[in-house]
């Protein structure tokens, strides 16, 4: 039921609604779509790991891949860069294999100028206040920093028009399965499938 | 994750593909989406019952119901009369259910007019040779009129472009799961489900 080419999935919303954590349970059983994994500027968190999480690059190495052109997107959030390496994603996409990226909204705005056909999902948190709730749990931001981000949250809330789905993250397990079912709809597209039935009927007349 | 109104879900495709017998194992497990039994004046077939298949109608019957605008499709097929009562329809959405129709490719052209946010999925055979097994095997119709069926199943297929999904019925189960998938995620579309989104934030501003 596949197409030719692979379809490029973007997990995005508010900052502290958990589009890691979602991210990883949801690759964990998930073969068939390869995650591209993000360069960032940021200090690794507990249990980060280089390669894995991201690419944990410099600031100096992040500025020679935007000069470079290698970047899909980049955005500076909170002081560090995010970005998204374009390479890996264009050959994946090729070979007819799904990519899932999970970026910030500056960046999932920039991968819509050049993948209008991507998948666009928001993940968006319960309520404001399990918002902040879930910033403050995280214990890596001081109460200035998590105002801040609260901001920032609300603002990128607003981007939600932007984006053809909306997930609500209240249960991380739930959430996934939500992910699933858009992915699997979303090869159904008439539109995306409909060159291949005909082709098929044409070979049998 | 429901909207105010439910959704209208048309099952189609070309004679002999299946629609009866995948809609049938798709609401035994589903209570979320009344089904929307059809108007006929064919037949019953062997098992079905009057009410719960269909609701079975003299020509003269089903002709009045059209004079009195009580259908939201209508088409003859094979020279009999299939039909779609309207007010159940209309009623069940406005109480935020969602609504199956399993009708034929030139009824489900007329409701997209009425109802062109609906969702469409058309359900394809995985080959034109299995289409024929498949009329053939039901043993209700003789070689003559399985060849018309055939032609009129072919020019059914062309029309797949009206539709919002295809989905290959290989094995009913399989297409269950699909059609599942479809329903889930056109209930997360950001278009149908942002205003809610919003208004919970205003009102925890």
């Amino acid at each position: 039921m596949k197409n030719d080419r692979g379809l490029l999935i973007v997990l995005s919303g508010p900052s502290g609604v958990g589009k890691g954590t979602v991210r990883k349970a949801f690759m964990q059983d998930e073969s068939d779509i390869q995650y591209s994994i993000s360069v960032t500027t940021r200090d690794p968190r507990e249990g980060e790991v280089n390669g894995v999480d991201y690419f944990f690059k410099t600031k100096e190495e992040f500025e020679r891949m935007i000069e470079n052109n290698k970047l899909l997107e980049y955005a500076q959030y909170v002081g560090n860069y995010y970005g998204t390496p374009v390479d890996y994603v264009k050959e994946t996409l090729e070979k007819g294999k799904d990519v899932l990226l999970e970026i910030e909204v500056q960046g999932a705005m920039q991968v819509r100028k050049h993948f209008p056909e991507g998948v666009f999902i928001f993940l968006m948190p319960p309520s404001l206040s399990e918002l902040r709730k879930r910033i403050t749990n995280r214990g890596t931001e001081t109460e200035d920093l998590i105002d801040n981000r609260m901001h920032i949250a609300k603002e990128e809330i607003e981007l939600m028009d932007e984006y053809d789905y909306v997930v609500e993250n209240d249960q991380v397990e739930l959430a996934c399965e939500r992910i699933h079912s858009i992915i699997t709809a979303e090869h159904l597209r008439r539109d995306r499938v409909a060159v291949k039935y005909k082709k098929l009927l044409e070979v049998q007349k």
